[in-house]
């Protein structure tokens, strides 16, 4: 690979032959150099999911290009970054990028996000890192408009640096390019999913569930990503992996803990 | 179920079998009604994984007694506690505990574990919450050193108020009643596991890989839960489920994001 162009690591938790990681390939070939290996099957919901109690395979998919190197992988999302960095690249990826996910990874979805935990596991391991949504579970959904917007937002990263133990949670509204009103850094909201589960019964008769829910924002604030969702705007939270509170030690330091 | 004593709803990832859930059961059960809904196989390193492509089942186990109710689920973790809270239970538990791990979830290891983001997954349906460890990956681990320490931290936070969007993360050293030091408050170490991938072939030649790796802790600081561990302490991180790094937003507003 030439060593002058950026090396992206992509992966996503939809599978490797989702229409939104092809068109997240199709911007990043022409920022740099692109290693992809993604999961070779569907991984959502996966959260930060490591494969300890099972084997792991790695599958060369094609070589299209010199700069588009293509593996799919058995495991997680987060099994896919580990592998690509210690097993396949020879040198540190200048960038990490994950999706485009089909759907939506905005306010807690972040919590059980494949997508995301993929890009959290490149930036615990030092690589800078965005994950890419649509609020579009659509398999065909239309990713072209993004597209622009993508190139911007990875170049802007490229040009300057992350804060320090921070990746980026872009989500894009389901808008045509002339509604999308710009980029806006936000806060992720305080929602929630309240689940029904649909109990269903086998043709055995054995009772079996389906999780099913509603997502509920109980967050009137407007430097929320839900609030600039809703609003037009693309939202991208920096989101960190020290999960300390670290505004309740002092409350905490004053239980009785050792008496 | 007796409304006077507290409904104390209990899982972990290690599932429905393992010594470490009944140390945790043995010592709620003596606190208030307990209701057990546990993984029916290890889901350790399962992360916030939910079950959206596949079905979930639940399994009435035994009811041992009118204040121990117990059911193995098929699912993850976080599934536990959603079918626990939305199809079991008539009313909202006043406690959720889990584990107890047989391992450490301290530090980085917080993001992977399945123990923890069942805790998590409490606290976003907003009831206190709290995860235990034990330093000792042995099935046979002791964990009767622990009882008394695990009912003074459970009857702490039923006593006092947890602060709001905070679960906690208790991990406990391998040592002796007598050696340890007392429980202290803590922040998670900045450390990661460095992956060295044990790579094998199958006995037709196909590669595989185990994923396996060297734990390496880069922060001196001495307000760690590994420093407490290291040094006698019982360590209890407050851990914050809004992942936003609001530190980083003041420098990311400065990027020329609508340029």
């Amino acid at each position: 690979m030439d060593t002058a162009k950026p090396l992206i690591l992509i992966t996503n938790d939809d599978g490797v032959s989702a229409p939104g990681l092809r068109a997240l390939i199709a911007v990043m070939a022409e920022i740099g150099d692109v290693l992809v290996v993604a999961p070779d099957k569907p991984q959502s919901g996966m959260g930060h999911a490591i494969t300890t109690n099972s084997t792991l395979y790695l599958n060369k998919i094609s070589k299209e290009t010199d700069s588009i190197q293509e593996y799919s992988c058995s495991g997680t999302p987060v099994d896919c970054v580990k592998l690509a960095v210690n097993e396949i690249l020879k040198r540190k990826p200048d960038l990490c990028v994950s999706g485009v996910n089909h759907g939506s990874n905005s306010s807690i979805n972040v919590i059980y996000s494949g997508t995301m935990s993929a890009a959290v596991e490149a930036g615990i391991e030092g690589i800078p890192a965005i994950g890419f949504s649509l609020l579009d579970y659509d398999w065909n959904a239309d990713f072209e408009t993004m597209k622009p917007f993508i190139r911007k937002i990875t170049l802007e990263v490229l040009e300057n640096s992350l804060p320090k133990g921070v990746v980026l949670n872009v989500n894009f509204p389901k808008l045509t390019q002339e509604n999308i009103k710009g980029i806006k850094i936000c806060r992720q909201a305080k929602a929630r999913w309240v689940e029904k589960f649909d109990k269903r019964q086998t043709p055995q008769g054995r009772d079996y569930y389906w999780l099913a829910g509603e997502f509920v924002n109980q967050d009137k604030g407007e430097d929320t990503d839900e609030w600039a969702l809703g609003n037009g705007y693309i939202s991208v939270v920096p989101v960190q992996f020290d999960l300390t509170a670290h505004y309740a030690t002092q409350e905490l330091n004053t239980w009785k803990w050792n008496e």
